[in-house]
């Protein structure tokens, strides 16, 4: 008996979709089910939308975020304080801190991290113009934006040795206690780390 | 501040991706992300997928299932036994039924259930057609695996009567315990559908 009462076009729909974060093969064929069975509302819009994000995202030549134009808007917005320079993992990040409104800066992306087991080295990472920006006489701050994991820390070990003999001072994100975030369920390091990094109330 | 750090090209895939089941709006944005950051190998194959599928696939004119030809894969599969009909509300359930490989006959997609609420009438389901196809001489039962639902229980009284005059057996899924299942955990009308049609051991 068929088990697959689609044809080929409908399952390679399926195959495709379920490589998306978040849905997995069940949850992929409910999605490929949702769009088919909504042609007009939403899978000849979404289908569209992918097309024109194929033709022109592309990849920030100055900083490594995606958009349809380069250099991207972060880039070109010219609200954003040109001293600061926030070193980010992935666009993700990037992203991330921008919904926060963290801050008015602009962004570097390194697109990973140095990893001696995945074999990534400083080739494989978008830090050849690093130097170059942070040479602009009218960057006066670099600040590491990495992941505090062993990775993310030898990527800014390397990044600020990177950025000797460049005049900007290189900083990190504060550890501590997420806000909202209560103590007994917080690891030790990040307690250690909350304790000294203590501020007068 | 802005709090968007990609174009509106980009804004409107995350919105499309958020209508998505099992996809919010958070998660649309990380599968954008995976999207746009994926160009080649997911991308374009994904927004090819779904050009296919728009321009393709259309609802089978003889059973309301969605496939790539017309009549689709189910109907036109000569191992399904000519004489069952399966009446299902949607084309999930078509899928779901035929991913259990439960039965090998031929299906009729309703397109949702009766409502009195919602304002769904007789005429905005595919029932037009199915009285003919009950009239076929090869068709022997027609099956009604609908929801057990109140709705899908009125539609399947419903369904019932429109085929008082075929000469078909009209039967329904078996109420009962969940293969795996606790009883314990179990409603009062299912224990009670479980009692009633109780089998020989």
């Amino acid at each position: 008996m068929s088990r697959n009462p689609a044809g080929p076009e409908i399952e390679r729909l399926i195959q495709l979709l379920a490589k998306l974060p978040g849905l997995g093969p069940r949850s992929a064929r409910r999605a490929a089910l949702h769009l088919l069975t909504r042609k007009d509302r939403l899978l000849e819009p979404l289908s569209e939308a992918m097309r024109i994000a194929c033709e022109r995202v592309a990849e920030c030549s100055v900083c490594g975020n995606v958009d349809t134009q380069d250099p991207c808007a972060v880039c070109r917005d010219p609200r954003r304080d040109p001293s600061l320079i926030v070193v980010v993992e992935d666009v993700s990040d990037l992203w991330a801190l921008e919904r926060a409104g963290a801050i008015a800066a602009r962004y570097h992306v390194l697109g990973g991290t140095l990893s001696a087991l995945d074999g990534r080295g400083p080739e494989d990472l978008n830090l050849a113009t690093l130097a170059d920006r942070a040479r602009d006489p009218e960057v006066k701050e670099v600040i590491l934006a990495v992941n505090a994991t062993v990775e993310g820390q030898t990527t800014a070990h390397y990044v600020t040795d990177l950025l000797a003999d460049c005049d900007v001072k290189v900083t990190r994100l504060a550890h501590g206690v997420p806000v909202g975030g209560e103590l007994d369920y917080l690891d030790d390091g990040t307690l250690a780390a909350a304790i000294r990094s203590r501020t007068t109330f």
